[in-house]
Order: C-alpha cells, then structure tokens, then sequence
C-alpha cells in the first residue's frame, strides 16, 4: 500500500469513527434524546419532527433478524410508521419503504472494478436486509455506483458511467427487484449511447417485476463549491415524471433539485405520492439546509419525501482547488448521512446516522397525501392562473419587475 | 365584571404565564440552551440555526434602555447579528430590523374602540423601544389592531375594518414612522370604500418620511380549522409588488401565502430583499411547520424573511364550532408568537418567546443576497422556461399529468 493508500483508507476509517466535527455523535435525535430529561425531550420532539394531526411518530418494533444483521454488518437501522385516519370508501394504500444511505467501501485509488463491485455488494446486503424486513420500494442514493468525485473535474470518473438498459447496476437491481418483489430507484451516471454517448445524472425505476418503468434526469445542476457537475453532464430532459408503480406513484428529485421549489412542485402536480430526494452533500455547505428543504417540499405539495444523503469522506488520489481561494486538497468534506423521510402533515422521522451506512424504513399510507390535500387546501387555493401568467411574463427580456418606489427616494440614490 | 368577562380576563392572564402545553418554558432555543452542557449546545445550534459561512449567528448588545423596557413592560427582546462579506466596489448596506410580536390587550368583551386603543398603545410602547435601539424597518403582525375573530363567523368584527388612507391605525402609524425615521409595515383589516366597500386582508407600508408607499393584499386565503377568512375577504388583487423603501427592497407575504412556494418565489423574482411574513396561527395546527417554511423561503429565494405570529389565547364571547366535529367552544387555540428571522445563507435567529410579546431586533447586510445568488445560483439554475410552459399546460383543463405506468400493472387495478 503506497501513502496515498494509506491515507485513503485511514479516512475510511475514519468515517465510521466520528464526523471530523464531533465524536461520539449520531444524530441530533439521537444526542437529545440522550440528553434531555423525557417530558422535555418529549416537548423538543413535539416542535421538532411534530405531526400536525397530533400524535406522535411511531416507532415501528424491528425483526431480530434485521437487528442483528445491522449489528453484524455496522449499519445504522430505524423504523417508523405514519399513520393516517381510516377513510369509509377507499381503503388504506399501506406501503413500506426503504431508504438507503452508504459510505462507498474501498478507497477511490483501488481499481474502478473492484471499487464498484465492493459498492455493489454491499448495497445487495443492504437490500437483502430490507426485503427481509418487509420494504415494498427502496431509494439508493445518488450516483450510488462510485465516488462523487466531480470535485476532481477528472474525466477518467467518466467510466463509471453505465447504460441504463444493459449497465451492470441496472441488471444486478432488476434481479434484485424480482426477487424481493420490490420497487428499485437505483441512481446512476448514465451514458446515453443512442446520443452521442453523453453523460447524464440519472434515476432508472424498476418495477417489482424487474422491469425497468422508465428514468428521470436530474433537472437541475449545481455550480457550487465543489459540485462541479455541470462540467459532466446537462439539465436533464425528461421533464418530471411520476412513476406509477405496484405500490404507489413516486418521482424522483435529484439533489441540487431539493433547493428548487419548482421542481418538487411539478412532481407534485402530475400526482406524485412520495418523491425521492437522492443526494451528495457535505456538512460545512449544506447541513442547516438539510432539515428545511425536504420537509418543506413534503408540507407545501402534500406528498411523502424520502431524503437521501451518502456518508463519509471522500479522498481523491491527486489534489484539486475549490474555488474558494483555498490551498489544493484531496476530499471534499465530511458526507453527513442523516437520510429521513417526511409526510405531508409536517411531521418527520428523526435521520439515520450522520456517519454510518443505514436503512430507514418507514410505513406510510398514501392516503394521507389526499386528506391533508383536503385539510390544508394548498392545490386549491394555490392560483396556478396567477403564476402562470407571472410565469410567462418574467421569461421575457423586457420584464419589468413590479416595483413600487417611496417617491421621497432621491432618484440618484439606490439603497 | 360578568362570567364570560371572567373567563376571558383569566386566559389572557394565563398567557403570559405558560402557553398551555409546558409551564416555564419559553422557547426551544431557551430551553435547549439552558439544559445541554455547552459544547453540545453548540452543535445542536450549528445544525439547528446554523449558516452555511461557516460562523456562528452573533448576539448583538442590548442597550440598558431597551433592556430595562423589556423588563418593566414585559416583553422579550433578543438581538442578533447577520453578517456578509465585504465587496471592493459596492459598500455594506447595514439595515436594522425589528419584529413585533403580541398578544391582544383587553378581553374581546370590552367595547371595540377599548379593545382597539389598548392595542395602539402597546404597539406604540413597542415601537418606541424598537427605535430607541435604532430600527430602521419594523413589521407588525397580521391584523394587529384586533382579535383574530375569524374563528367565530360573525360579521360584527368587521367594525375593526379601515381604510388604508384614512383609517385610525395608517394615521398613528404614519406619524411613528416620520417621528422615528422607520419604516413600517401595518398590517390590518381594509375596508375598501372605493369599491363597494368590501373587505381585504391587507400590509400598508408607510415611508420613513411618514408616506404611505402602498399596500398589498394577501394572495392565498385559508379555507383550514377555524381559519374562515374566505368567509370576510378574497383573494388579494395586487400581484407580488415590492416595496422600494430608504432601507431595502421589501415584500410582504401575509400568513397562509407562507404554505405557497409560488407567493414567495413572486417576490424574490421581482426584486425582494426582505420579505416579512405577518402572521396568526396556533400550535396543534402549525407549530411543527413553523420553523420551516419561513426559511426554507428564505433559502430558496436568497432573500432575508421576518417570520410573526401573535401571542395568547383569544377567547370569545360566543362558542363557535370548527369543523372537526367536536364540541362548541370559546377560544381558537394558543397563538405561540416565536417570530424570527431568517437568512439566505440558512442560518436564523432563535424564536422570540411562545407566550410573550416580543422585538426581535436583527441587523442585516441587505448585501448577503447577492452574495448567496452568485454562490448558490439558484436564480441561475431555475429553468424558468420550462416551469412557464410547463404552468401554461397545467392551468388547461385538458391538462394530462406525466405519469409512466409499470405496464405489469392490471389496467383494472390502481393501488
């Protein structure tokens, strides 16, 4: 093992040690709920990961078997279920779903195809785990097949990048998805050999048959920090899909999409139940933002979110600059995990590990999406008209924002 | 002193004691701060208000003045410190804040114009205090110059209705404005007696100079729990215009329209700084959603947001049912206050008090707007077009929803 080796693999350790920012730490729920006495936990947790309907989030019993599997194989486990009232002429739409967060397994200076088949297996592990427990769909994060290594703007990352019909990830989750009779949002970064071979960042959906129902591009591409996507791939152009599956209607926004409300808007207006947030993110840019977005998006379009956030450091074999006026480095900051999952009537899960590999399952029923429809009335008193129109105009060059001016400014003079 | 008059005056003392769901507790930032050793409290603050700069939100001093009021008028007041970074060819444009939170004065038994004056004249006391410290831009919650009586259905509260030009409260609120070099945002029930007298949920913004700059009407009504407003006034005819004042540009986003992406997204394409956000809601109903949407606008939009709510237990003179087929009753519920405001680097300021009233002064460098657009390019990678088209299609209504269906779905059966 050569020094670059060694350091690589010593931050992997690392990892699942402690965060770089504070040791002995999982999860804020975790470190309140340890803290506080219970009647004030109880308060926080009110304010919290509160439900609006008044209850409080249930925490669902887990098998043995998953609890020693997450022991045996260290990765982080919970479970929770969201109820909703009972309806008296549709029944309950019960569904289990699965989020998976991961660390990738070997250092990114091994060869590409032992990195991947080691990311692989453990991510068949992982779902294994979660067909034992029961899971009807499960989301893997973004870019799941290899490390996020746009950072490096290095082009030989490229050949991670597979086909969505023949790629081997693909093959190995519609094997998966048969077996276990489970929906698969496996996230890649996709070639597109029909045109011109070009990248894309992309959710392939898999039905529990094993078929793949289709796939959705990321939408929008950050340029910020060390997210050098855009060098890589495009705005994606398949619009927002909803894929109607066995065991609901998902869509699927692609991280840097979770800081654009329009987008989960639009899954929302074409019928989306639960969108999946599959991300990459590091602590020091993201980690306040975390909470807030996702949860916002499930409260203002009244549909389940399940965010995703990969886990550990990273560090790249050469160094690279930041753009931030900052000496060359070689990792990109501590990914901080804490995948949770939302519902519509504002209450959340507490996040899975913040530094550990985990599975989040939680049980919804879909139908909880139409009653808080119902009670809140956000899509009826929404005045898409109004914004549409708005829309169109703001569009133009010649738009003139709607300014109203205190005459007693003096005209030279902006504040 | 009559039983009903009774009842009332006992809740509103009840209010400043505890706010019904934990005595002796003031905030979450309070509570959290005084039960977690230091160095824990300190990270729970970086994931819970923290900023994405990477420094920690500053307390500001308190002038002895303004701290003695607070105490002798008994009200909360908390200063805070948002900071940018220098620029070499634009100078820091420094703009002090405030937020006013309270509860009504007098039981809703006593005569209007009682009940009214009494409100005037805390809301003048609060006001002086907030320019004794030297706030340059102050809002006041939603309809301040009355109980929030929508609940009950009656129409005998319209009385507290006013003319924007000539009403009672524009008039005393003109005069603080000129007198204290502030701008201020009142926001109140209007009657507007050029067309048919008809009633709007409204926010005048009055100049520095004492100048009425114009008003805006709210643009989303609730239909939800005791929320009858649709029942009083429509939805607001005024678009999404932004005030340009001596002090920033400002919008006003009133109550309900903080559920609604699409209102705060309006304001910040046409230009918004700072949007305040007047408010009246209650804790089984809200309080969860609270501390999200606020800043999830803020962050979104990269603007600053004042978010209000009021304070107390308002109880009625007649039971009024909600809706939710239990039992007729007096009050609406707790308003639990916890005003605060929030940046676009995603940091905020803990929450004002639950059951107090309350300034919250902030100072903002309006110059951090931008700095967060050309850091996040969320403006920049919006795709406006594609959401203009995608709106005009929705708003049809031969409008079909993009929906891929797993064809292993029985054509029959949809889960």
């Amino acid at each position: 093992m050569d020094k670059e080796e060694e350091v690589a693999e010593s931050l992997l350790q690392k990892n699942s040690e402690n965060d770089g920012s504070l040791a002995g730490y999982e999860s804020l729920y975790q470190l309140l709920s340890s803290e506080l006495p219970p009647h004030l936990f109880q308060e926080v947790s009110r304010v919290l990961y509160g439900c609006n309907r008044g209850e409080v989030l249930k925490p669902l019993p887990l098998h043995n078997t998953l609890s020693s599997a997450s022991v045996e194989q260290n990765f982080d486990v919970q479970a929770f279920e969201f109820t909703a009232d009972e309806e008296q002429l549709r029944p309950a739409r019960k569904v289990r779903v699965g989020l998976i967060q991961n660390a990738i397994v070997l250092p990114t200076t091994k060869p590409f195809a032992e990195q991947k088949t080691a990311i692989m297996e453990r991510i068949t592990a992982l779902i294994s785990a979660a067909a034992g427990a029961g899971v009807n769909v499960i989301c893997l994060q973004e870019a799941w097949t290899m490390p996020f290594a746009f950072c490096t703007r290095e082009k030989i990352w490229c050949e991670f990048a597979e086909s969505v019909k023949t790629g081997e990830s693909t093959r190995l989750m519609q094997q998966l998805a048969h077996k276990h009779n489970m929906v698969i949002v496996s996230c890649i970064l996709e070639r597109d050999e029909v045109h011109g071979s070009i990248l894309w960042n992309t959710a392939v959906v898999i039905g529990n048959h094993g078929n793949i129902i289709g796939k959705h591009r990321k939408n929008h591409i950050p340029r910020v920090g060390d997210f050098n996507e855009s060098t890589y791939y495009m705005e994606g152009n398949t619009g927002h899909p909803v894929f109607e599956t066995a065991f609901g209607k998902i869509g699927i926004n692609i991280c840097y999409g979770r800081h654009h409300p329009l987008n989960w808007q639009a899954f929302g207006m074409n019928g989306a139940e639960i969108v999946f947030n599959p991300s990459a993110t590091v602590g020091d840019l993201s980690e306040p933002m975390w909470p807030i977005e996702a949860r916002n998006a499930a409260i203002a379009n009244s549909y389940f979110v399940g965010a995703i956030n990969r886990v550990g450091t990273e560090v790249f074999p050469r160094e690279f600059t930041s753009g931030d006026g900052k000496p060359a480095h070689k990792d990109f900051g501590h990914f901080y995990g804490s995948s949770f999952m939302a519902a519509p009537d504002a209450s959340c899960t507490p996040s899975l590990s913040r530094c550990r590999d985990g599975l989040l399952i939680t049980d919804l029923d879909l139908n909880l999406c139409q009653q808080v429809k119902d009670k809140w009335g956000f899509r009826l008193t929404a005045r898409y008209e109004m914004y549409a129109k708005f829309f169109s105009k703001y569009i133009k060059e010649e738009f003139e924002p709607q300014v109203i001016r205190d005459p007693f400014l003096d005209n030279q003079k902006r504040f």
